[in-house]
C-alpha cells in the first residue's frame, strides 16, 4: 500500500493489501468475493444510507437492515484499501457517522428478551457481530479520516459499543460460551484498531483480567483437546468465526503471543476438525443441526483461508474449491492463487476419534472411514456428551454414509431457517417432540422412554466411556458404554467397519448390548434412505388403515406401516439408494418383532419429513444383544439397464456367546466367511471359543478371522 | 484402411476406419468407447468362449450371456478394423463359428411364450438384436476370413437366422411395431453384409415386397410427421435404435435411396424429438417409463452421432458431452473430435407441439418452455393418444419442471428394472393398480373412475383435439379437449405459461373445464415434490390414524393425510423444493374439498414410492372449472442463512365468466396484476367483459392484460 494510505491491521493487513494490489488479474475465487463486495457497495450507493431506529426482532426489517449495514461498512473499507478510491471511504464514513449519531442515546432494544439484550439488535450477540465486521471497515479507513470524524466515530460509537459489550454486559462477557467469544472478539479487535491495549487485555483475560473469562479461557474450555466443540459441527462452524477472526487479529498485531500455538494449536484443530466432521460437503447433522449446512458456509471460508496460510496444507485448497469463494484478505488471495495454480490436493479425511469435553474425557465423536474420495464409507458413532441445550438424547447413536449418500440417517433439526410460515423460522415444536427424542435416532430405546427422561441438564452430567478405538487398513472399531442414560442400565455399543474383500464396499458390523435392571421393552430403530426392495419376513402390512405407534416420547410421530415376528431373532431388509443396494441383517439375542415405521404421524402442520425406518423390538428382555450388519452391494443402473447383485451376498449370520466373549460369523455366497471374535471387555486376556466345530483363539478385545 | 483389409460397410465404413486410423490421439469421448471395447475384449479372452445352450428366460444366465456375446463379436470386429491385429479377428471368428455349430439344430427356446419365440433367446426380439450387433462384427472381418469359415458362418448361422427372423416368423416380420423394425434391420443389414439384395429388398418392402410391411412401412406408420412415437419418449428411445442403425446402413450402401430424406426427413426428426422430450437429461416419464432413463442411453448415443454427421448441428454436441461417450464409427469420431475442439453449443430446447399418430391428427405432446439453461421452466401437456398397451389413462395430464427439478410430477412406471426381488424386474402389479390409473396423474377424474374404464383398446380409438397452440416470448399456450374419456363428458384443458415479470420465474396458469352429463364427483389431483410449508386452509389432519381414500381405480393406494373444505373455492398451498418455493393457488367454480394425500396405501410389498399430492374435489357438480396457478418464488439457502420471498407474492386470484368468455385476474403484492381474457372457443370473435369496474376487450381465443 502507498505510504499515504491507511494501514489496516486486523484481518486484512498492509502486506495483504500490497499483494492484492500487485495482482494484475484476480484469481477466480478472489475475484468472486471482490465482485460480491462491489455489488453490495453499488446497491448501497443506489439505495442511500438506511439506518432505521431499531424496532424489529430477529428476521424483521430493522434487524436485517442493520446486519446488511455492517457488511456494507466492512466491504466499503476493504474496497477503499484495494483501490484508494474516495467513494468507498466516503460511504463507510457516512454510515459510521450515522450510527455515531444514533448510538449513544439508544435505549435497550424494545424486543429484548430477559437475557443479554442489545441496542441495535434484540440480543447483544448480534451487536457483537456488528462490531466485529464494522471495526474491520473502520480499521481500513481510520488513518485517512479527518480527526473530527475519527473522534466522533470512536467516542460516540465504537468505544460505547465496546463498553456496552463488556463492562455493561458483564454476565455475557464472562460467559464461557459462543456469545462470550463474539463479545471478546468485538472488544479485542476494537482495541487493536483504536490502539487501546486495555480493551485488548480485557478481551483476552476477561473483565477482571484474571483469566477466568475472556478469549483465552474460551480457548481453554470451549473446545476439547482435539478441537471438538461440544454442541457438534453445526454449532462448531458458527462458534468458529470469532475465534478465527480475533485469532488472526492477535497474530497480526502481537505475533509474540503465538496465539495459533496456544494450547497445542487448538485454533487450527478447531478449524480442521470441523472439516473432518463432514461428508459430501455437508456437516454430520447431529444435535439441532440444519442438514443443508456444509463446508461452504462463510465461517469456514474464513477458517480455511486462515488455516491454509498457517499450514500450507494443500488439502485445504480442495475445500476452498468446493466453497467457490474466498475472503478479501491476503490469506484469501493466497488461497485463490494456489487454487488457480492447480495446487489443490484432496483433503485428507481420516478415521479418528474427536474427544469431547475441555479435558477430552467426556466421550467423543468417532469417525470411521474406509475407501477413497466421494465414495468412501463413513461411520459416525456419536459417543459424545449431551452437548448442552441443543444436544439430542441420542447416546451412542450411529450414522452411516456410503457411495456419497447418507444411508443410515440422522434427522437433524425440525426447523426451516427463516421461513416465516414455519413458526418464524425458529425451531419447531416437533424439534422437541420428535427430533431431540431418543427414538428419532439410530440407538436403543428402553421402555419407550427418552434418555435421561429428556432432561438435558441431567444429561449434561454424564457421558459415554470410550472403551476401545483402533484403526487399520482393514478394520476400524470403536466401542463405548454408558450406564445412566437409563437408571441402572448399561448400554454398550461396538461398531466395526470391516473390509471384507477388496472388491466390495466395507461392511458395518454393529453390536449393541443392553443390560437392564428388569425385563423391559427394548427397541433399536434404524432410519434409512432408499426404497425397500426385499425382506425375508412375512410382513403384516397395514394396508388400508394405519395408526401411530405410541403417544409420547417421539413414538407418537411414527406410523407403523408393517410388522412381523422374528421368531429366531433373524431378519433381513434390503433397500435401494440411488445406484446401490443395502442389506441390513439383524440378529437379536431373543425373539422379537420387526416394524417398518414412517415419520409423519401427529404432525398437524406437516413440519416433519417423511422417512422410513426399521425398528427391531425385544418385548420382554433383561439383557439383550442386537447384532446388525449393513452390507452395501450391487449396482442399479436403469439408464444402462444394468443391475447386478441386487440381492444380499451374505448367506448366513450366526453368533456364539460364551465365557464373556462372542463369535460372529458372516458367510458369503462364494463360501468365504468373516468371523469376528469379540470379548466383553477390552483387555489383554486370551479367549478361545468354538463355533460349528472350529476353534477360534485370540488375545485382546477383538480379532477378525477370514475363512 | 489398407487395401488388403476387409472393408466394412454397415455403420462403420471404410472412410470411418481411415479417419480413425489417421487420428494420432483419440479425443476423449471416442477414447472412452475404445477403452470399453478393449476391456470387454480382454475380459472375454480371459474367460474364453462361452456359448451355452439356451435355457434361461430374460434376465437369466444364458440370456445375459448371449447378450454379452453379440457385444464381443461386434467390438472385436471393430477393433480388428482399427488395428489390423489378428487376435481380434480370431476371437470374433471363433465366436461366430461356435454359434454356427449350434444354431441350425437349435429348437425354439424352452422358455418361449406364445408369441414370437426365438432360438437363442426366449423371444425373437432379442434374436434380432443379436443379429444387428453380430452382423456388424462379421462385416468387419468377412473379407479376411478363409472361404471355409465364411461359408460356414453364412450358411449355418447368418442366413438361417435371417430366414428365421423373416420367412419363418412372418407375423412378427409383418408387424408395424418396434419388434418388426428390429427384424427388418437385422435382415437388411445381413443382406448388405452378405451382398444379398433380396434380403435387403425383403427388409425394406416387407415379406411380400409390396410395401405393406417392412422398414419403409415402419417409417411411414410408427412415427407422427413430427417424429413422435406414440408410446412416448421412454419407448421412443428404444425404438430408435434399429431405425438409426439400419438407416445408416442403407445410407452407406445405397445413398441413392436418400433414406434420411424419406418422409420429409422423418429419421432425423425421430432422433431430435427424443432429445426435445427431456428435462435435466431425463426423458419425460410419461406412460410406462422408467424415470431414470435419459439422454445417456446407448440408443441415443448412436442417434446423436448419426444426427450430428447429417446436420452438423452443434447443439447435438452438448448432448454428446452429457452422454460422455460416443460410438466406434466415423460418425463417433466426428462427434468426439468436434466436442474436443470445443465446438459444442447448448442444444436448442424449444416450445413445440409434437403431433401424435401416423398422420399427425391424433392429438399431440405440447412442450412449453420459458427461460434459459438448466433453470428453464418446462410444462409438458400430454394431449396425446393412448399410446397402446404401455399407455397410461392420463388424458390431458400435466407435468411442470422448474429450476432444474420436476415440480408437478408424473409417477412413471412401478417397476425396478432387473431387480429379481421385485417380481423379477418386470412391471409390478401396482403398475396397473396405480401407475396407469387416471388418479395417479395430474388430470381430472370423474366419479373415481379411470378414463375409458381402464380399457386401453377402447382408449386407443380416440384422442384429444388440439384446439389452440401458440408460442411467444411472454406467453405459451395450449388448449385441447376430449369428449369420450368419460361417456358424454367434455374435458377441456388450457394451460398458459406466462412471463409475469422479467425478474421472476414464469407462472403456469391452468384452466380445466369439465362438462358432465349429470352431477358427479370431480377430482383434480396434483402430485408435487417438496415439503409443504404453508396453506391458507384450516386442515383437519389425520394425526394418529389414517385410512385409504378408496378401494379401487388407484384410490386404494392413497392415504388421506388431511382434509379441509374450500367454501369459497379458494385454496393455497406452498411447498419448498430444493432452493425454491412453489405456491399452488386453486380457484374452483364450486365449493369443494381439498385433501393432502400420500401414495403408499394397499402396497403390501412396498413397491410404490411415497409421495404427496393435493387433490381438489368438487362433490356434486355437472359443469366445473378448476383454475390452478403455479407460482415459483423466493430462495431458500440455509447454508448461507438466506431466505427470501418464502411466501406467495400473489395476493389475489379472481375470475369472472360471462358470454362464453372469462377473465382471470392475478394480483401481486406490489399491486401490479395480470388479467387473462380467455374465450370458451378459439375463434376470431370479439369479447368484452367487465371485472371490478374495468372493461376488457379482445379478439380471438385469449389476451393477457398487464396492469
Ligand atoms: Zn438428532
Ligand atoms: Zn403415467
Amino acid at each position: 500500500a502507498s505510504g499515504a494510505m491507511a494501514q489496516p491491521s486486523l484481518i486484512l493487513t498492509e502486506n495483504g493489501v500490497d499483494a492484492i494490489q500487485a495482482t494484475k488479474e484476480h484469481p477466480p475465487l478472489f475475484a468472486k468475493a471482490y465482485r460480491q463486495a462491489e455489488t453490495r457497495f453499488a446497491r448501497s450507493i443506489r439505495d442511500g444510507l438506511i439506518v432505521p431506529v431499531p424496532t424489529d426482532p430477529g428476521g424483521g426489517y430493522t434487524h436485517e437492515r442493520h446486519k446488511e449495514n455492517y457488511k456494507i461498512i466492512h466491504d466499503a473499507g476493504l474496497l477503499y484499501q484495494f483501490t484508494g478510491e474516495q467513494k468507498y471511504l466516503d460511504h463507510a464514513e457516512a454510515y459510521l457517522l450515522a450510527y455515531a449519531d444514533m448510538y449513544t442515546d439508544l435505549p435497550l432494544h424494545p424486543e429484548r428478551k430477559n437475557q443479554a439484550p442489545g441496542k441495535l439488535f434484540w440480543q447483544s450477540l448480534n451487536e457483537a457481530v456488528w462490531l466485529v465486521y464494522s471495526i474491520q471497515g473502520y480499521d481500513a479507513i481510520r488513518d485517512d479520516l479527518s480527526p473530527q470524524s475519527r473522534e466522533r466515530i470512536e467516542t460516540d460509537l465504537l468505544r460505547p459499543m465496546a463498553e456496552f459489550l463488556s463492562t455493561e454486559s458483564p454476565e455475557t462477557f464472562r460467559k464461557i460460551h459462543n456469545h462470550g467469544t463474539w463479545a471478546a472478539a468485538a472488544v479485542g479487535m476494537t482495541g487493536y484498531a483504536l490502539g487501546d491495549p486495555e480493551l485488548v487485555e480485557r478481551s483476552l483475560m476477561g473483565l477482571d483480567k484474571d483469566g477466568t473469562s475472556g478469549f483465552l479461557a474460551q480457548l481453554d474450555q470451549l473446545f476439547s483437546p482435539d478441537g471438538y466443540y461440544t454442541e457438534g459441527p453445526y454449532y462448531q462452524r458458527y462458534a468458529l468465526m470469532p475465534f478465527v477472526l480475533f485469532g488472526q487479529a492477535i497474530e497480526n498485531n502481537e505475533p509474540d503471543r503465538k496465539i495459533f500455538e496456544y494450547r497445542d494449536g487448538i485454533l487450527l484443530k478447531a478449524i480442521t476438525s470441523t472439516v473432518q466432521q463432514s461428508y459430501g460437503g455437508k456437516f454430520f447433522p447431529i444435535n439441532d443441526a440444519i442438514r443443508e449446512k456444509g463446508l461452504d458456509t462463510i465461517e469456514l471460508v474464513y477458517g480455511v483461508a486462515a488455516a491454509y496460510s498457517l499450514t500450507g496444507d494443500k488439502g485445504l485448497l480442495s475445500i476452498a474449491e468446493q466453497q467457490g469463494v474466498t475472503v478479501l484478505t491476503g490469506d484469501g488471495l493466497n488461497v485463490a492463487t494456489s487454487v488457480a495454480n492447480g495446487d489443490a490436493e484432496p483433503f485428507s479425511y481420516e478415521t479418528m476419534i474427536l474427544s469431547d469435553g475441555p479435558d477430552g474425557n467426556q466421550g467423543g465423536l468417532a469417525i470411521l472411514r474406509m475407501g477413497k474420495g466421494d465414495d468412501a464409507q463413513t461411520v459416525v458413532a456419536k459417543h459424545t456428551s449431551q452437548g448442552m441445550g441443543h444436544g439430542h438424547f441420542d447416546k451412542l447413536a450411529l450414522i452411516l454414509y456410503d457411495g456419497g449418500q447418507e444411508i443410515l440417517t440422522d434427522y437433524g433439526a425440525a426447523r426451516f431457517l427463516n421461513v416465516p410460515s414455519k413458526d418464524g423460522g425458529r425451531y419447531l415444536p416437533e424439534n422437541t417432540s420428535w427430533a431431540k427424542q431418543t427414538v428419532a435416532h439410530n440407538t436403543v430405546v428402553v421402555n419407550e422412554t427418552t434418555h435421561f427422561d429428556g432432561d438435558w441438564e441431567r444429561a449434561q452430567e454424564s457421558w459415554p466411556t470410550i472403551r476401545f478405538f483402533e484403526t487399520s487398513d482393514k478394520v476400524n472399531i470403536v466401542s463405548s458404554t454408558i450406564s445412566d442414560a437409563y437408571p441402572d442400565t448399561d448400554l454398550t455399543r461396538t461398531s466395526l467397519q470391516i473390509s471384507a474383500d477388496d472388491t466390495r464396499a466395507p461392511l458395518l458390523v454393529d453390536v449393541f448390548d443392553v443390560a437392564a435392571p428388569k425385563r423391559s421393552t427394548i427397541d433399536l430403530p434404524f432410519y434409512f434412505s432408499g426404497q425397500l426392495t426385499d425382506t425375508d419376513l412375512p410382513l403384516q402390512r397395514y394396508n388400508a388403515r394405519q395408526t401411530a405407534l405410541g403417544d409420547k416420547n417421539g413414538y407418537q410421530h411414527l406410523w407403523t406401516e408393517a410388522v412381523a415376528d422374528t421368531p429366531d431373532g433373524h431378519s433381513l431388509f434390503t433397500w435401494l439408494n440411488k445406484d446401490r443396494f443395502y442389506t441390513y441383517h439383524s440378529l437379536t439375542s431373543d425373539a422379537g418383532e420387526a416394524r417398518i415405521v414412517r415419520i409423519g404421524a401427529n404432525d398437524p402442520n406437516f413440519n416433519l419429513r417423511s422417512q422410513q425406518g426399521i425398528m427391531i423390538r425385544l418385548k420382554d428382555s433383561k439383557t439383550a444383544r442386537f447384532i446388525s450388519v449393513f452390507e452395501p452391494h450391487g449396482t442399479y443402473d436403469p439408464a444402462q439397464e444394468f443391475t447386478v447383485e441386487s440381492e444380499s451376498q451374505i448367506t448366513s449370520l450366526q453368533s456364539t456367546h460364551k465365557n464373556r466373549a462372542s463369535l460372529i460369523r458372516i458367510e458369503f455366497s462364494g463360501g468365504e466367511a468373516l468371523v469376528i471374535g469379540l470379548a466383553e471387555e477390552p483387555s489383554d486376556k486370551k479367549h478361545t471359543l468354538t463355533h460349528d466345530g472350529r476353534t477360534y483363539s485370540w488375545t485382546g478385545f477383538y480379532k477378525i478371522f477370514r475363512e
